[in-house]
């Protein structure tokens, strides 16, 4: 997507050393545009570690680049299966409960080893490394291409007036390669000449809606108003919101939808208000194994300092302020599970379908039987 | 209640010098302990408009002291009368919207137009300013002693154990003179040894809940945690939360009730879940005149700076930092209005009640005829 006019992918190879990933170093969003320049596995493992880079497609995409510097960096040592190996580890450590590092990882060793030489061991890595990158990359633009099939329907009914879209936390395309995944149906609607306007929930306590996605959104020219967390709810209430979109860290099969803390506040307006609320994912967020995301979808807790602190620029530098008393204890849950009943559609690669088993399933016919995730 | 240890109200007279308004000046809590002198009516109006004091019942105190000040600095003057309506007119312009000043004005202006002499005027409006403030400090500890006995029943059925209190906002002694009203059953029943653990939503855009509401609970000594806006729908789906109570700022004569942003969510949430939802209020905060609040009660915009920057801490004073690209526009609605639906009841001074006009009017029997706000 465009920054400054100029389009991007959140991680790409350098084109000028091959041997060299190139990533938005996403931390100093949405104050500084920083490029990274990263020359090692131990660098990769850093970016995803302390998120210069995040975002479950984007994370994925960079542990198969990982492996690829991986490749050659085991093609310099005596022992090149044990330091694959190692590599490998040590991505897979970088954020150990998500699922597309370990996939992307899985993929890659996989690929290597199917080669004989060295040389061609680098050269199918590299290659493999790519097409993750491509498919994610992919799937995001089919969930745009399906996707804008319902802003177009809304902007019918409406005559043409501007289609209100209120979404939560960053689904961009900073969270996957490209796209993005509740962004991209806003964007394809966009391209299409609708007029789109997006509530951008601010998404505390990390603000990736206010910092992230009105990042996006003011660089690729799309109308946008960031609110707080608590005003969704009136605007609903008040006809200025026509659709939810948001994205979702894990999906059961039975269409529970597990995405950052504070969406199931928004299900339960939407619903309130007979707002179509829609989740949009590629498949690879599906948990196949499970059926009820509020009992069996564990939440992270993470440091009370990212409630009590609040990051931003404070005109020259980032920098924190404390917003409570020094002494009060804060906790701070991570995601929150949106149960089924709640949600309108669910938009994917291959189409939209009704958040329930059996229309999940015919969609991906392929997981009829409960199977281990692969 | 106390601070350090120490009993404090809001607001009160000073005891060396008669002629002096001592305040806590709220802008620099939760960091600092600050208490002002005002000298003049001036000086009130200033507090009032610039936020040292705010909450409805607070800010009626406040302009019942300025009142005071106004008898006394008419009493320097050739024409007493005129001087006392142009300070009635300031007092009021400070926070034109909010009922509580106006009636504490309409009040002191009738005392004391009752009285002849001047030292006669300036002594019955010293003692009615002194009565606005009791009564409000009055009616805040009844809604705590009826309030206290739904946590009682609750702690009854827990066999004791912990029982935990979700609340929104600042309802607490700060925005009132004493006690507050979403707080006061807290308070009363952690005095009668209840356990008590309060989750603090901390209120964006302006974080009432996280510096103010926090900042009272820990000088009261109250187990409590901070989290965001976001997370209460995940305690309510996880048994984290045993009831809900918020405050208010306007209540129809239905029952609807407009409370700080976000509260609808909130009460969306408590409903899912089968947890009870209560507003707790003086009986000034009704507004008799309507019964519809999502279509009848105007919501304030405020500025878009209050969500792009947020203010706290860092390290050495009170600073602001940027959280959104500096470019992007933001929407800042202060109050969103909960349905009567969604209400299990209303805490008032009177006594407790369902959400509903004919229960409501049971209360306030003298409010059957639908009558002029006094």
């Amino acid at each position: 997507m465009k920054v400054g006019g100029i389009d991007y992918r959140t991680i790409w190879l350098s084109e000028e050393d091959n041997s060299v990933i190139r990533i938005i170093d996403q931390r100093f969003l949405p104050h500084q545009f920083v490029i990274e320049d990263l020359h090692s596995v131990a660098e990769v493992v850093q970016a995803i570690k302390e998120m210069h880079v995040r975002g479950a497609g984007l994370i994925g995409a960079a542990a198969g680049y990982g492996m690829y510097l991986a490749a050659m960096e085991a093609g310099k040592t005596d022992s090149f299966d044990k330091h694959l190996q190692h590599c490998a580890a040590l991505l897979k450590s970088a954020r150990p409960t998500a699922v597309n590092p370990e996939q992307a990882i899985k993929r890659q060793l996989k690929a290597i080893m199917s080669a004989s030489t060295v040389s061609e061991k680098i050269a199918i890595a590299k290659e493999s490394a790519i097409s993750i990158a491509d498919e994610d990359a992919d799937h995001c633009r089919k969930i745009g291409l399906n996707g804008v099939s319902i802003i177009e329907q809304i902007a019918k009914k409406k005559s043409g007036a501007t289609v209100n879209i209120l979404t939560h936390c960053n689904a961009g395309w900073l969270a996957f390669v490209d796209y993005g995944s509740a962004t991209a149906p806003i964007y394809e609607a966009a391209q299409r000449g609708i007029d789109v306007q997006v509530w951008v929930d601010e998404t505390r306590p990390r603000n990736q809606g206010a910092g992230l996605t009105a990042w996006e959104l003011i660089n690729q020219g799309i109308p946008h108003t960031v609110i707080t967390d608590n005003a969704g709810g009136h605007l609903m209430q008040h006809g200025l919101v026509d659709m939810v979109i948001t994205g979702a860290d894990r999906v059961t099969r039975s269409g529970d939808a597990a995405n950052k803390i504070g969406t199931y506040l928004k299900a339960l307006a939407a619903h309130d208000n007979q707002i179509p609320f829609y989740v949009a994912l590629p498949s690879s967020t599906f948990d196949w194994n499970i059926t009820d995301g509020v009992k069996e979808i564990r939440i992270e807790e993470r440091s009370a300092d990212e409630v009590k602190y609040i990051e931003g620029w404070d005109g020259n530098k980032i920098s924190k302020v404390l917003i409570t008393p020094s002494h009060s204890p804060a906790a701070n849950y991570g995601f929150d599970v949106t149960p089924a009943r709640l949600i309108t559609g669910l938009i994917t690669e291959r189409g939209i379908c009704n958040s329930n088993e059996d229309e999940i399933l015919k969609l991906f016919p392929e997981r009829r039987e409960p199977s281990c995730r692969d």
